[in-house]
Formats: structure tokens, sequence, C-alpha cells
């Protein structure tokens, strides 16, 4: 006797030849390669040569580059494959609109924007590693996921533990979540000591291997200030609702507090593919080859409070949730220019937060607040806005 | 426009006046006493005056003392109440019969036995804070609760932990579960120091206040073994799947490890209401008040593997589960033994364990192996045995 096989669900993943992609494609293959999943979609940028390799690998029906220029270099790398290519923006949202079920948003800054909420508003599940989604375009990003019926399932290891705390049980019933942070390389630091730092010794994450912008930004904390935002929305939280603790181990990848005193939390060895696991086969779990937690050898985990001062980016957080509006969308953009700035040797280390406050403070309001122009007109006010300030500084 | 009261939920706690049922009143309490709670009966034994008390604070209709002999101070204290009392065993059969829907297993030892069985066998709703339940007769007892249809609550914090941890999760998705041990006072001690300790050092627990029995348990690490025990029955564990790690601190409960590498723990400051008030709400929570976790004053967590040379306990616990069949109630029998030699000063702290060990070996197989009378003629059995090597031990 010989059993039907169970559709395949089919998958979209925008971002593949990043390490959220790299991961995603490790994952499927584990939980049962294309037994179990059919790849619609994959989108890549410069590295044509990856993207290729996977697109065969994985039997993807379409592979796009975000870069117009290499069409044809992708075009001729998958010659005889019989994958259909494109590329450049139009290329992008065609991947975002093939019929996948379930679609890894993994394009890094506001150029996954547009993708994944095309995604989004066509009810796929949205596998979210994109943070812009939710901190620039927050409660447009969670109208559309709602009106459209999908599910949104997060990918950042914070986001997933919070989201696994949650599982199962009662929203009513939720006090507080506990962001931990691992507080990066300076977390030791003096604020003198972070003024002279290079990027070398700030991209240096002691727990995760990243990519330069997340390293920063784990470095100055802005990252977890993103991660923030981020919840809010996610789990639809006041701001006093989202604390934030350093744990230098990243063990404990975040916590949720209930209202008996409760504390649920989600731990494991660093390593993304369980968040994007989880992603894939919520509410169900999989057998996935990951190192297991020891505790015979983790010996001690250790949390300590957030120091403000010399991490500004946590308050401005806050504040950027206190005011609402698009201050996230300004935060996060005045970011993304600052750290250009600071890798460039352009501004020191420090002045990254202070760029962003003093954006922050002189963008508090826009003649149009609603949609996604909106949004991207706060973000390119707030780039112009940042650049400004950064030119000042480099005459003075 | 007025709405209609719903109709409250139907409670009997099997030993009121002990610290789990002083506790599970002041849950009640907090949760919306009589508003919300009807108390069908509650039993006590010795102190009279405070289960009178609580029979008057929480309106039992029936209020019960284990003690015969009792009987008349206890309807001399509530002469005029209109609360209804009996004693005996004749009594606790009374009250755990009684309509309620959720009854609190919280009689210590064997006398819990037949009490708790038969609210279960009505179907009743049971947090489970008697061990012997699912130690001796655990078998016998999941299976009188799958019968009846009943949930079974734990109310032990480790195992409400692992509870907490499975809730909305999916079972075929466990890997291990990990009990977390405080170590107790004598974690750092060597053997030979363990060999010399007396009542009063081995009853003083770090964390938790607890009774007597408890507290030597916790000492010589036999709860953890009891422990391991029930959670390979609750849980429908193989005896490799439960791991036990020692952690000081008493803030992680316990964890369940899963097939993605996801761990999940509860944590929380110790105090047994949430758990107690989790067995009461499931599958929701209520409002506590009970301290806080407080993650920038925590510090930190640590994590050991146990010492089984140090704490044979463990190690006889895993044989147990091993062998099967009635093995976990000769331990438990000799383990009880043990302990009352050993506070009578009859027996050292380290001979403990050796005196189960040696009944174990002796005691492992028996002609009637099914219900409650085989559960409690190797119970007998094992005490008369342990007697008799204490008996020899004291001559010598």
């Amino acid at each position: 006797m010989s059993m039907a096989k169970a559709n395949p669900r089919r998958l979209t993943i925008l971002g593949s030849t990043g390490s959220i992609g790299v991961n995603t494609l490790d994952v499927i293959r584990q939980l049962g390669g294309s037994d179990r999943y059919e790849i619609m979609a994959i989108t890549g940028q410069a590295n044509i040569r990856l993207l290729a390799e996977q697109a065969k690998a994985c039997r993807a029906q379409l592979a796009v580059t975000a870069d117009p220029s290499l069409y044809n270099a992708l075009k001729d790398a998958l010659a005889g494959s019989g994958i259909a290519v494109a590329a450049g923006e139009s290329g992008l949202q065609e991947a975002a609109e093939a019929e996948a079920d379930w679609v890894m948003a993994a394009i890094a800054g506001t150029a996954g924007l547009a993708p994944t909420l095309a995604a989004a508003r066509r009810g796929a599940d949205i596998a979210l590693a994109n943070k812009e989604c939710l901190v620039s375009a927050g409660a447009l990003f969670m109208e559309t996921i709602d009106r459209a019926g999908g599910r949104l399932l997060p990918v950042d290891s914070e986001h997933s533990a919070i989201f696994q705390c949650l599982t199962g049980d009662h929203r009513a019933a939720l006090e507080r979540i506990v962001l931990t942070a691992s507080g990066g390389p300076f977390r030791t630091f003096s604020r003198a000591e972070m003024a002279d730092v290079t990027v070398e010794t700030a991209r240096s994450h002691p727990n995760w291997s990243m990519g330069l912008k997340v390293s920063i930004g784990s470095a100055s904390m802005f990252n977890k200030a993103l991660e923030m935002i981020e919840a809010k929305h996610l789990f639809h939280l006041r701001p006093d609702q989202v604390e934030v603790i350093i744990h230098p181990q990243s063990i404990v990848h975040s916590m949720v507090g209930y209202s008996d005193g409760s504390v649920m939390a989600q731990l494991g060895v660093p390593d993304m593919r369980t968040a994007i696991a989880y992603a894939l086969t919520y509410p169900e779990r999989g057998q996935l080859d990951v190192e297991r937690l020891d505790f015979t050898k983790l010996a001690r985990l250790d949390f300590e409070a957030p120091d403000e001062s010399r991490f500004p980016a946590l308050r401005l957080a806050r504040t950027a949730l206190e005011r609402g509006g698009l201050q996230a969308a300004v935060l996060n953009a005045a970011e993304e220019t600052a750290f250009h700035a600071f890798v460039e040797g352009r501004i020191g280390f420090l002045s990254m937060a202070e760029i962003v406050e003093e954006v922050m403070d002189a963008l508090q309001t826009f003649e149009n607040t609603q949609g996604l122009d909106a949004v991207l007109a706060a973000d390119a006010q707030a780039r112009r806005q940042a650049r400004v300030i950064i030119e000042k500084a480099a005459a003075a």
C-alpha cells in the first residue's frame, strides 16, 4: 500500500544569501527538504555564485538578484537549470508575490520593507528577520498582517524566545517581557574608553557571529533598542512592559513575566537555526541537529542592569516608544546613517547616539504619518538630517 | 443590568493545615475567595485550632481531622458554625468523596494515598502535592486519573515548572526534562563531613522553608530522587529523559528540552503559591501578590553537575526507574524509615542511602504487583526490612 504524499509547503526566502538565508536553507534541508517543502523563490544581491548554487540545490522555481546590473550574470549561472530569473525591485516584487505559504523576510534594511509588505498583503505567513518592518513601519505592518490573515513568526532569537514563552499561554496574564542583551564587547568599558573604540573592536561580538551592522549595533546596544520597538509591536505591549537585562552568556534568549509571578524563559546555545526552525514548524517543533545545552558545562548565567548612561540607545528606544508616531522610523534611519559615518571613520562611537537623539528631537512631527510613503519620507528626512549633523561635526 | 454570577468552582483541600494547605487557602483568597470558589471540605490532623479557624474563614461545608481521638475537640471548636465535622479514615474518605471539582492533595506520606485515589476516582481535577501517589503507586494512580477523566495538576515547584514549560507545546518534541536541585545545605560537603552532620544542620535549607521530612530529603537529595520518579510518571518519560542539575539559587524551578535544541524554563522567586495558583487556574493564570523576580538584583544563576558519589539518592532513583515494578515504592518506604532513624539519632546521615540501597536490592520481586494492596504490602515489607537493618546496625 502506498501513501499519498502530503502537499509540500510552499516557501519563499527573501534574502537567501545572508546568514539568516543560509541558515534557513540548512533548516529546510534538516526538516525534510524537497520531500516536505517546495521553494517558490529565493532572492539575493551581489553574491550571484551562492545564489545560483542555492537555487539549484533547493530546486527553487525563481531566483532573483536585487541588483538589476547582475541580471545577466544570474541568468548565465542558471542557464539550462529551468529556474526562472528576475532582477531589481520588480524582481523582488515578483518573488514576494509568488504563491508561497510561508515567506522568510530576511532582506536587511529599508530595502526589505516593500517586498515583505507585499508578501504580508497576500496573507502568507511571514517569518520576520527584517527589523525595519516593525521598527519603522510597525503599525502599518501589523495592520497589513492582521487584515490579510497570515501569521507573523519572529526570527530574532529574542523575539522567538518571547513567542515560545507565550505559546499556549494566556495573553491576558502577560505582565512584562524581559529582553536579554549580551552587553556586547564594551559591556565593561567606561564612557571614556568607548569614545576611542575602533570599528574592529566594536564588531567583535562575544557570542554570536553576525554581520557588521548587527555587530556594531550590539556594541552600541542600538540593536537592543530596535528589538524593544519590535517587541512592542509584535506583542502589543505598553512601553513600561518592555524590560532589558544584560546577560553576557546569551543563553537565555528572552523571558516573559506573568501575573502570577511566574517567569517563562527560552534558552539555547546561540544558534539562529532553532529560531528559524520554530518559525517554520510553529506550533510544532522539528528535529534539529544543533548543539544541545549542557548545564553541567554551562556553570553560570549572569544578569546585570543595563547602564543607560553608557548605552543611551535603550533610553532613546523608550523615548521613541513613548512619543509614538514616526519616532521609531526616525531613530532607525538616523542610527543607520550614524552607523555608516562611524564605519567610515567620520565620527566616534559615542557620537552615534548623540546624533540619533538630536535627529529624534528635531523630527517629532510630520505632515503625513499614514502608510508606507509616510514611513519612507520620515526615513529619508531623518537620514538627511543626520548627514547634516555629521557634516557639521566633521567641519568643526 | 445585573450579571448572573457564574457558578463557583467547588474545591476540597486534603491537608489544609500544613504549609501547602495554608498557602492554598491564601491563593484561593487572593484569586477571589468565596466569590469564585466554594470550599466543600478541608482536612487536617492535630492542629485543631488552625483547622477550625480555616474552616470558618473559608466557609467550608465539612472539616475533618485525620485523628479520630480529636473528633470532639474539632466538634467543639466548630460548634454553632453549621460546618459538618468528621474524623479518622472514614472522615478523610468523606472529604475525598465530597463533590468538589478540584482537590488539593496535600496530605503527606502514605496516609495521603487512599483519599487522593478516592478523589481521582470521582474524576475530580487533582492538584498533587503528595509524592507517594506517584512514587509508590505511579502506574495505578496515572491509570485511575486517565480512566476517570480528571486532570492531574502538579504542585511541586519542579513539576509545575515542567508542566508550565509543556503547556501549549507538543509532547512529541519533548527530548528531556531538567529537574533543578538546590543541592541543599551539604552541596559543598565532602562525604567525610557528611558522615557527621546533625539533624539540625541537615534541616537548614538555603532557599525554601519546608517541613522536616522535605528539608532532610533536600540535604540527602532523596527529595530529588522522589521527584525524578514523580516526573517519570507525570510526563510519561523514559529514565534517560530525566536529568538533574544542581542550581543553588532555586530560581529556575525546572526546564524542558525540545527536539529543536530549544530549552524552556520556568523561573520565579521561591514561593509555592505560584505553583499552587497555576494548578488552580490552569490553563489560565491568576493575578497573584507574590514577589516578582528582579533580574537586576538576581546577579547570577549557577549550575553544576550533581555528584552521585556524595548523593547516591539520585543513582538509586535511576535504578528504581530502570528496574520498574514496585522498586520505587520500596525506595520511598525504606527512605522514610531510614529518615526516622536518622532523626532519632540511631543512624548517621550517610547510612540512609546505604539502607535504602540494601532494601531495594533485597526486595526486587513481589508475588502481587497490581493495585493499591500490592503497593501497601511492598511499602510495609520495605519498612520492616529497613528496620531490621537499622536494628542490626544499632546492635553492632
